[in-house]
This record gives structure tokens, sequence and C-alpha cells, in this order.
């Protein structure tokens, strides 16, 4: 079978791996329909060393269940799943707790012994626990939207709620990409009163406007906190959406919230740390976040997305085909692209 | 009248200065009858460079209003009234949400010119917003635990609260100063199942029993963890609260939380930073609080001290007078004193 391949930075292959198989009694296994490239993805893409083993990439799928291991009871061949990004067995006390990103028996796509999603199948462990079956053909005209339900609208939804959105309030979202874009629908949905986008790509703003976005700040800096404030009667938001990662879009998250206020993260932290005393302990800012419990957010928002309530399946604004990968790693890196579909 | 000026480390002098005024038409004159040495007194006792203007100090304060300014309404000559360490407005956008700390118009005692609190008397800004006026005679038996409600009782529940105790939960207190004591009582208050206190005095660890600490854990760093864990079935806890403000002790209450869980900040901190990644971010770990909103927690606590429900004036193990004050920055310094009351 096809499957990714990331040698190094810039080095994105695709080749001929083995079939992949059952090897635990709670796998499954699935032919992939729809997976796609994700922001996170375009780290090790940037900054990965060489390596001759090289790494399986992808971790967000839509696919069909081909076979099941002999404990699987949930899911059964012929299913329709969405498998959020990590794997998670549901019934340990971080999965009931809503954790999944947590699980003690649980793990990630393209790690260890679990191949990576941007591929033609994938073993999926604790299939019981992890997946979750479409009531739709495979190619519905939903598939883009449900495919985001895989990471990039549960992602966007832990920013918002780690950053306490709720009605009423004032939310800034820092970062335009497919997740930033999303936690402006997260946080539309949530109730947020004014939404301000930090974000300067004018196709990307476009959209965020029409998922909700009532305010743009394109500046950086000093000059966005600057702007924030005055968009906030002085006060800056409520809650800040931190979606990027880095040093500079964490500090701003940090110094747009106002007292009181809370920063949900969701970029992978490139920096090392965030200050210990201002503005986030004078200022009893909270901070919350990290990689997003995104099986547990399936439930509450596949039903908006059947009915058609959010879109963020707008996010996706390239399709290519599983040789088309390597290309549309090099688009989205080059800003091209906001998040590319893989279509099977 | 008599204060309480720091002029550099370890040099706390009892000197006669200026007696207070009404400066604003919001002002209110208070003549103290309790006060105490808090712990954050501690820090500039330690490192504050020699300043010969003098710095006063002091801000936790009993006392009698014996004057109020032209437009004060709510507290009148003769009332008794507890003044929490920060002075607010009770109006503000900052107060209306409980974040007292943070109101437009306020500010803290021994700054600008206001006067500190280890004195005979103070001037208190914006009256109205900022005393509660007591139901009890001056010399009643309850000013220890009533003197708590002015910052140490309400900053541990500051703590409790940031760090999301609730009934059933594990909760851990690291510090075992009179912060960290009143952080025991309201962890106990909020409905923790089990809490453990890291501390290693044993006079401290005594009264931290009483209060409801289950648990004892009297290893530092790495040892310190690994005793918790294993006192958590291997988890770590659901709440840690920060009550020392030193790196490692923030750092030690990051790594025992477990995934999921928060940590509650009240130590004012002396680190510069906190770590972005491991073990807050990818454990998503809630990191919260900050200068306790005291103002507005008096009135959720103030009832159990009158009924008696908790005791936190039990952290005071000494009593002094005006003129014993340096002695008492000495006793606490040498944690030859938890926590030491003025009375006047």
């Amino acid at each position: 079978m096809k499957a990714t391949m990331m040698y190094g930075a810039g080095d994105v292959r695709i080749e001929k791996v083995p079939d992949v198989r059952i090897i635990e009694r709670t796998d499954a296994l699935i032919s992939i329909t729809r997976a796609c490239i994700c922001g996170s993805d375009l780290w090790p893409y940037q900054k990965m060393e060489h390596n001759d083993a090289g790494r399986s990439m992808g971790h967000e799928l839509i696919g069909v269940v081909e076979a099941v291991g002999a404990d699987v009871r949930k899911v059964k061949i012929g299913d329709l799943v969405v498998a959020p990004f990590a794997f998670s067995d549901g019934t340990c006390v971080f999965c009931r707790a809503g954790l999944h990103t947590s699980c003690l028996h649980g793990g990630f796509f393209g790690m260890n012994d679990v191949g990576g999603a941007q591929a033609e199948a994938v073993r999926v462990p604790q299939a019981d626990g992890t997946l979750v079956v479409l009531p739709v053909g495979k190619d519905d005209q939903l598939m883009p939207s449900l495919l985001t339900l895989s990471d990039v609208m549960g992602t966007g939804h832990h920013a918002a709620v780690s950053a306490k959105v709720g009605p009423g309030k004032t939310a800034a979202v820092v970062g335009d990409g497919a997740v930033g874009l999303c936690g402006v629908i997260a946080a539309r949905r949530l109730g947020a009163e004014q939404i301000i986008m930090l974000g300067r790509h004018p196709d990307r703003i476009a959209l965020a406007r029409k998922f909700g976005a009532t305010d743009i700040v394109s500046e950086r800096g000093d000059e966005a906190i600057e702007h924030v404030r005055k968009l906030t009667h002085g006060l800056g938001v409520d809650s800040a959406l931190e979606c990027v990662g880095l040093e500079q879009s964490t500090l701003t998250a940090l110094r747009i919230v106002r007292p009181g206020g809370a920063v949900g993260r969701v970029g992978v932290p490139q920096e090392a740390s965030i200050p210990a005393a201002q503005p986030t302990f004078y200022s009893n800012v909270t901070i919350a976040g990290g990689p997003a419990p995104v099986r547990s957010y399936i439930e509450d928002l596949l039903p908006d997305v059947l009915e058609g309530k959010i879109e963020p399946g707008r996010v996706f604004d390239q399709v290519t085909n599983i040789d088309g990968v390597p290309d549309g790693y090099r688009a989205m890196d080059e800003r091209n692209a906001i998040k590319v579909m893989i279509k099977f």
C-alpha cells in the first residue's frame, strides 16, 4: 500500500509500505477514504533532521472498516468511521474524564508501531474506544466537514473551551491557520459576542469573517495588542485562543487577555517557557489547553456538522490524491493553501 | 502615630509618622485593632535593597472606623471592619466579576500615598467598596480567624478555587506556611477527599492534620513527586495549590498534578518562567491563580468563621504589639513562628 514518509525537513515521499494487519485483538484496519495534512505536520517539515528510517505521517482520517480484531464489539466491517488523531480505550480514568489524549492505553498515529494516516490504510488500536461511526455514505458532500472532526475542528473547539468562551464574552483568535479558523467557528458556536481574528492573509480573513469573526487585527506584536485593547474598551478580551504555538503568538495571547481572563493554548509549543509573573500571575490569567481530546468532542460537534450548522470543511481549499501529498505539504508551507484534503 | 517601615533586607523599624487624614471623599480612617505579618513581607525582608525613603509595611487589618469622607455611605464611624489587602471600588467591571484585585480604581496598602497596615492607623481609599463590617466586638475571641479574612484565608481559598478543588477530588498543597495551611482548610471546605500536604516542619504538619490534611509528604524535588504519585495510584492529584512562589515549588506543583488537572498559584512568583510544553501543555494542565480577590471571598468565608466551622486563626502562633514587630519578622523569617499577630 502507499503511505507518506518524511525523511527530513522538506523531504516528503510517497512510498510502498507493507500492508497493515491486525496485531492486537482490539485493532481495526481502516481503508482510508479521506485524510489531510495538518498544520502541526509543518513543524517537522520545517525543522526535522534527516533520518534514514523516516517518519510515517498523518493523523486525520475517515475510512471504511476492513477488518477487526477478536475483541472489537462496537464497530464492524463496512462501517464508515472517523478517527480522532489520538487513539484511546474510552474506559480509563482519563477517557472517562473526557481527556482521551491522556488515555492510559492510548497513543498517536505515526508513532511506534502504528502507521500514519496519510496512507491508503491504517491500523487503529483500541478501535472500540477510538472510532466513531458516521451515518452517511463515503462520498457524502459533508466529507470535508466530517473530516475536520478528526482534529482541526475539535482542536479549535478545545482552544475555545480552554479559554472559557461563553455567551456574551469577547474572544480573540491568534493565528489564521485552519485551527484558528475553526476556533472562530467554535467561539461563535459557544456564544461569543465579539470575535477578533488576529491574522493577515486576505483569503483566511475572508473565511474568518464568514465563520463569525467580528473584527480583524492584522498588526503583530505591540501594535496588535494595542489594537485589540482599542476594540475592547481598553480591557482586553475575556478569552484568547492561541492557535500557533510560537513565542510571539503565545505572548500576544497572554497580553491581549483581560485580568481574570483565560488563554486556551492548542498550538504545539515551539517556545520553551511562559512568563511566570507578568502578565499571567498578577492579572489572574488562566492558562489552559493542550492536545485536544477530540474523541470527546466528536459527539458534541457531529450533530452540528450533520445539520449544517457549522461548516468547518471550508478550511480545505485544495484537494489532492496520495501522490500529490508532497505538493500539498509545499503548498501549505508556502501559505498557498490553508489546508489540503487527500482523497482516496 | 507609630508605623512599621522597612529600609532594606532585615531592617524593619517602628517609627513615628504623621497621623493619617482623609484625602479623598471616598476614604475612611481606621484605628487598627489587629494586624499581622504576611509571608509575602518576608520577600523584601530577605531581598530588599537599602532605600533611604523606606517602605511602609503591612496589608492585613481589622479596626474601628474613626472618620469617613463625604461620599462614604456604607460604613460609619464606630464600625468594626475588616479590610482585604487590596482596596477596590466594588463597582467597576472587574469588581463586578469578582476580581477585586484588578479593580480599575483600586490599589494596595503600603504603596504610593496609602500607608501600610502594620501601624496604629491607616487611610482606606474606596472605603465603601473595600471594608466589610464585622458583627462582633473588637476583642471577640474570633479576632484571629476574622483577621485571616484580610488575606491569608482568602488567599488559601483562592489557591483551592483556582486549582478547581471540588467534592471527592484529590488535592495537594505545596508549602506549609500560613497560606498553605489555609489552603488545607479551603480544600477540605470545598470537599476534597484526599489532601496531601507537602511540608516538613513538625508544628505546621500537626496543624495541617488538624485542618484536614490526610497525607504528609516531607521530601522535596523528585522524591516528593514520586511520593505524591504513590499516594494517588500513580496518577497525580487533581488539584495542586502552589503556596510558596519559588521555582522548585512551582515545578513540583506542575509535576504532581495529573493530566487534565489544575495548579492554583498564590505564592508570589520569585521565578521567571513556567515551562511551556512539559508537563503543562502535553498534559492539559490548567495554570491559574494570582493575587487573591479576597474582598470577593469575605462574604463566602465570613459565615463559616462566625459559626466556628473553620478556624484559620490557628495559624497565628505568636502575638505581639507594634513595638515587637521587628522581632516578629525575625521569628517568621527564622521559621520560629508560622504567623505573627499584632495587637493594638
